[in-house]
């Protein structure tokens, strides 16, 4: 019987996450002819809305322990809510961002053994993709699209998140994970079609 | 020299929390001469709110282990910008519900090691006070007070939750932390009395 099944891309800022999840969705309705829902996080949960006034630095004094306990929050709601109900219907769910964020962004500053601990009851995504591209090339498009730099979209910073998303792939690979890497520099179009190879597979598997 | 002095009310619902720290802030501030602040948890800061509305059935689809991580995060938010900054400037916090509430309540259906655990980061009060009073009790005070019953504000519910303040109160007393309990069925103004002698007692520790 055909599951649900749970994917996530992740990368850091400016690496095509949005894009590429938006190419992703129809591509895989199209060829599988199953329900596809495109989602994000942080969501536009009540959580979530906080989690982007903190990001967007509308909501102030909110330090990284905080930020990341509302994102163990807002992960969640959105599984409640959204991730497994559409399971449950058997349906795919491509989700922009989810734990691996969590632990590259929030573990700047938290431990992150701490940062798995708080998101000990979150469910494992059937795939994860990290979309790998140089945060000179990532700030680069991010200075032609957006008016406002967010709080964690500077060089240096960039440059340690790619560090722990690395790590992450390393780890997951070892321990056996369905997890894959991605040129994220590449054309779009080349990208969305490595994407959309690796997600059938995925999906071939049940 | 003064230190700043963080005080802390637990108990159940209806056992008389809000109108004990309304009195005794400021018979502290009179006896003292020291700035005396009032505060509370759920607090009314943005991850508050979220609880707020959870408990009163306005946001609904919240679960117990989401609601926890909301409590954490409200609690750093809170200690942040509010205890903290008030106990750095020597005042004296009276704070109505703490870490033992999310213990009591969130630990119902949530694993008591990893509320402890998101909890991590929150700075221990310097005087917990238990207002112990039975649920047949303190259910009668609520059902005079308020038209709806909010969400923990069942006879048997109430029942476990201060089966676990008295664990806690235990096991704060053995591991030599200042813990007390006071009989919050007493005429008001005699459990005023005691908790403001309490109070003065762990002031005079400085």
């Amino acid at each position: 019987m055909t599951k649900g099944k749970f994917i996530v891309l992740e990368g850091i800022d400016g690496s095509g996450l949005s894009t590429q999840a938006a190419l992703l969705v129809p591509a895989l309705a199209k060829r599988t002819g199953r329900k596809t829902l495109l989602t994000k996080e942080p969501t536009d949960g009540p959580a979530g809305l906080l989690i982007r006034q903190a990001l967007s630095g509308r909501l102030r004094e909110v330090d990284q322990p905080t930020l990341a306990l509302l994102f163990a929050a807002d992960r969640l709601d959105h599984l409640r809510n959204l991730i497994l109900p559409a399971l449950a219907r058997r349906e795919i769910v491509v989700c922009d961002r989810y734990l691996w964020s969590s632990r590259a962004y929030q573990g700047l500053e938290c431990d992150a053994a701490w940062v798995d601990e708080i998101n000990r009851f979150a469910r494992q995504p059937d795939l994860t993709v990290f979309l790998r591209v140089r945060p000179a090339v990532s700030l680069a498009r991010i200075a032609q699209s957006r008016p406002q730099a967010e709080l964690f979209e500077k060089e240096e910073t960039l440059r340690r998140v790619l560090a722990e998303f690395e790590t992450l792939f390393a780890a997951g690979r070892a321990a056996g994970r369905k997890v894959a890497a991605v040129d994220g520099e590449a054309a779009p179009a080349s990208v969305a079609a490595e994407l959309e190879r690796l997600a059938l597979a995925a999906l071939a598997e049940n």
